[in-house]
């Protein structure tokens, strides 16, 4: 349903970059999950441009909820989170508000719109919509935390560094409060790097996110086609810039035998878990109660400072582009967060289809 | 929702493996589709286990249109199409009743299903299921094609061995007609020989599938969520062993910087067009008129026939399982059809969603 | 979504009079209702054309049950239903192939379909279709009973004639049983007079349903929209013949003051009511644990034999229209069986977005 | 989907009275509607407390646009539309804060949000969050007018005194402009003064409020769940204190005999039409080109001042209740605007799925 995704547990998001507001709806949640508005925040810091490799555009993301909460727990009415727009310096994009920026929406939405699309600093289409999209997340990733389920994600390969592997408890405590979602701080610095050359020559870099969710109930997910694999792949692909997604294995297990790529199962007497994990957690599209592991590919940012060849959308003419403004030489480090919010998302609104929203209930 | 997906158009799926009968619910259509009983078949036909790769079971595949047509086209109410269960081997199943196949669903659908599920070969969750979805998508990708929407799949790689490149009309032309979707001559005889070099260790292969659309309208996609993306990747994660999904340069983008990875717009005067296409044909998650290309990773067939280590079901205890019966050593040369037909009914409905869905209407 | 109806358990519906066959698919089902084949044939019989009153086209209505069922219960898989049409006298429709019939849907369907939908018999307008929602609707309904949650209908006015109140269980508990939804067989009597007067005319009469809900729980509906008056409204006016529906004291209600339609609640102690119930159960759209009091508008079957002024969809000429062929005088003492079937399919809908599906299940 | 409504136009709606804002968000709107800012201020006012039959709450009503608007057309994306709340007496409710209000949503509220709900003044449930479906209706409403497609409604009855007929576009033009939606003046004053009878009495009255559309297309309607009745129900229903819904004749065609009922087709040669209108323009769900025309049952305003029996939410014991604070002797008045609201939201989705939202552009 265009800008509304789930079945039990719904968010709806509106906004554009140089309107008034952003925000998100979330309904279908149960009454009484409480709010953590210091958990809110830093998972909007998390996505915030900052540091040396961002853009230098800086929104305080100040949040207000509209409704939906009552003495600091929700009421299971819908809740309206909005960010107002602050620092919105429109002049910047005069000089693009012709010109179709080459791998950006801005070509797609005026097919889409037939021209009353806002196409300042991208409108609907631009990044700064996920910063409402992460504060509806956190407020159920800060629920499904309270459950037990956490959610967390690395930056796993960005310009040919790699970082360790993604696989304990106390790695997704260590991303919790990271401000560069990377687990080993040589591989950091590294990527830090590699993305700095790339800006200091007016280009971009992108890279590959890796997300673990441990803790996740067996038994969820709604086959045929709402499988825990195809609403997170739904979801995931609303975040701008990612090109793939893969679950455990992922493309590597097409070059597996079935031998190797099966996941023998074990009992200890009271659980039954895999030996391996190339499942990434689900099977037939229900989780099976390991830990679910999956990728995207998160491409360069499209807005480099290179000359690029394009077409004038009014005139029709070929043109050349030549951007100014702030624009990140990468955002791979700032999506996570917003892989983490619509994982939370996806997952909350699969347990509350599996099991009622008031599971979710902070608590019970 | 569950077993039934799409928003304009939408396809629900029924049915199990041993039960009487399996099949899907198109609604949403426009009247005036005809209805091309041969395509229909031809497309069942290439899902169809066949040759020496294949499992010996035979489905006819005869289908039944119990709804929904009248006069040979669409009448624009629910079209039901149902395919009897006909050469159902209940014993061949019977001693893998209580234990789980690793990497199947058995277990999570009991997890899912509370043990009432029909396990018989797989139930709901057999990839014979698949074929009421090729039956359906049949109908929607006629509708297509008489638009001049061609879809069609290759297998892009499968143990080590590569096809040529699929990017013109006429290989979409060859892929309709063909038994094994490879391009290649020499590289379909090699994939076969590794096909059944597995087959004869009691093992089984996976593959990567390569899927172009060619003649799709611009504009097409419903951001923030339904994007065409987004909804592509939703319905190919409902195919079975389905493990990622990539679109454009995928992956493979990430290792790109921002300059290489962007494609570059240029006008011919009357048409916009990218001189690249790592972007798979969208953009913003709106198609852009370029052709639509994405790969998705087929995992080896779990079903194999050497020993694994597994848990009894209703025991709960560490078992040995060794499979017979009939079992495919691959399935990544069927699951194109599958891939073909879900991809169908994505497109009909973004595009019914866009315009109309008498958009569909055959001759208008 | 059309043909389909429901979020967590949805019901989707097809098939025409003289098509193949029809059905309906129930997904969202949990795993474990028990399916009671006499309970489903009762409910068919309920509705079926019968006795001197009922036109003397007699379909078995045997159905078939194609997926979802196992061992006797549901899988929790999606249920399809099909009932084969046997006794298709096409012949009887010729003369009015391009006669619209007054007040039927022959000439929106064309309207709405363009002149592609399967006219005979009114095609997928045909009240015959109702037959395949009873079947859905009676596994449902069984449900809900062994969860003492019990829905009756029976004739509150036909021709002028009124019933006694319908209140208590035992009323629901002889309803379940009757031939001619009517609890004073004095009414019924004289109900049946009326309607053989209008047949002997070759007229026909409509009349006044009244619906009753006992032992629903409270706290059940989804306000704003999704409320259970708001759900139930929806499902009961896709029955044919239906013009108005009205809750608790209803148009009534309208002349009253405020002091005397206010339902004063009290408790004894451990349970909430209200001494009144004019609100029907239902208050700011959520169950309040009171019956579940509703009435619906049946208008006189559309089909008579009296001639009538109408229109040839073709020529798009003025015409006489004489109907042969047969046709029911009265479709009210069947339509509530129609009328509980939707009552049952939605109450269940709704409870499963609160509780989860499988509350429902057989013996939890 | 509980708080939104629609398949291709949806609206979302959130807020509680005493919160910091109420909300709607619209989606699925073309790009290109102009945005009438008079037109929308005159519609939220029809809806407010005015003169001296009204609360003396005074709410200016102040919406803003956060989203979806550029230039002064719609974008295509989400527009989301608040109203702060800022007359907001909170002390008035003390008193109640406990007490449950009889024939309100206090105690189903707590009975779905298990004790979380925002009760001050209702909260969710508030009639004040009617003003932002007010707000957004008037956006479609006012594109519906820009097609030709007029809505209205009048006051039939209330208190015992009836309007004259509605009927003529004329009729509707007086209604856009009128405080006190009723037709004939003498009629007006009369149920003015029955309403200040109840209202010195402390007591309160309802009334039916009837609602005609002209210039509705044919062949709208999506059956069998989604037909014009049905979605236009569902909606209406969700309008506080509404207890029923009658289409054309409604339940006065119970009692008719079908030769009576049935609606005569005739053409003039070039449009078919019916001679009289019981179907209320709409035949199995599908509008036919007639005037729509239905009736809704307004119960008396529940809070009144006269002592009621109630119990206390949270001790559980019998009460007795008396209300103070601003209270409404009738809502019917003001209920006109918010059915028109629903009725325009409805429509424009049915619309939308049977044309494309673009029909819905303004000059298109």
């Amino acid at each position: 349903m265009k800008n509304t995704f789930g079945n039990a547990i719904t968010v709806t998001l509106f906004g554009e970059s140089h309107g008034p507001a952003i925000g998100a709806v979330l309904d279908g949640l149960p009454g009484g999950i409480r709010i953590d508005e210091e958990y809110i925040a830093a998972r909007l810091t998390q996505r915030r441009p900052s540091g040396r490799i961002s853009t230098s555009r800086r929104e305080p993301d100040r949040y207000e909820i509209l409704s939906g909460v009552f003495n600091g727990y929700t009421t299971g009415t819908p809740l309206c989170i909005i960010i107002r727009n602050e620092d919105t310096r429109s002049k910047d994009y005069d000089n693009v508000s012709r010109l179709a920026r080459p791998s950006h929406a801005d070509l797609t939405a005026m097919y889409r719109y037939g021209g009353f699309e806002d196409y300042r600093g991208g409108g609907h289409f631009s990044g700064r919509i996920t910063a409402a999209l992460v504060a509806a997340g956190a407020i159920v990733m800060k629920a499904l935390e309270d459950k037990e389920i956490l959610i967390g994600t690395h930056i796993s390969t960005c310009g040919g560094i790699s970082d360790r592997d993604l696989c304990a408890e106390a790695d997704l405590r260590a991303l919790a409060n990271a401000d560069f979602p990377v687990l080993d701080e040589k591989a950091a610095d590294e990527m830090e790097k590699k993305i700095l050359e790339a800006a200091s020559e007016g280009d971009s870099v992108g890279g590959v996110l890796e997300t673990l969710v441990l803790g996740m109930p067996q038994g969820v997910g709604e086959p045929w086609f709402d499988t825990a694999e195809g609403m997170l792949a739904h979801a995931v692909f609303s975040v701008p810039a990612v090109k793939g997604i893969e679950f455990g294995a992922g493309f590597a297990i097409t070059e597996m035998r079935g031998s190797q790529a099966n996941d023998c199962l074990r009992t200890d007497g009271s659980k039954i878990y895999t030996e391996t994990n190339n499942s990434g957690g689900i099977n037939g599209g229900i989780t099976n109660g390991m830990p679910i592991v999956f990728r995207t590919a998160i491409k360069p940012t499209p807005s480099i400072f290179k000359e690029q060849k394009t077409v004038d959308i009014k005139s029709r003419q070929n043109a050349v582009l030549s951007l100014k403004g702030r624009h990140d030489p990468a955002i791979v480090h700032r999506a996570g967060a917003v892989i983490n919010a619509v994982t939370a998302l996806t997952l909350a609104d699969l347990l509350a289809v599996r099991y009622g929203a008031d599971w979710l209930r902070t608590g019970e």
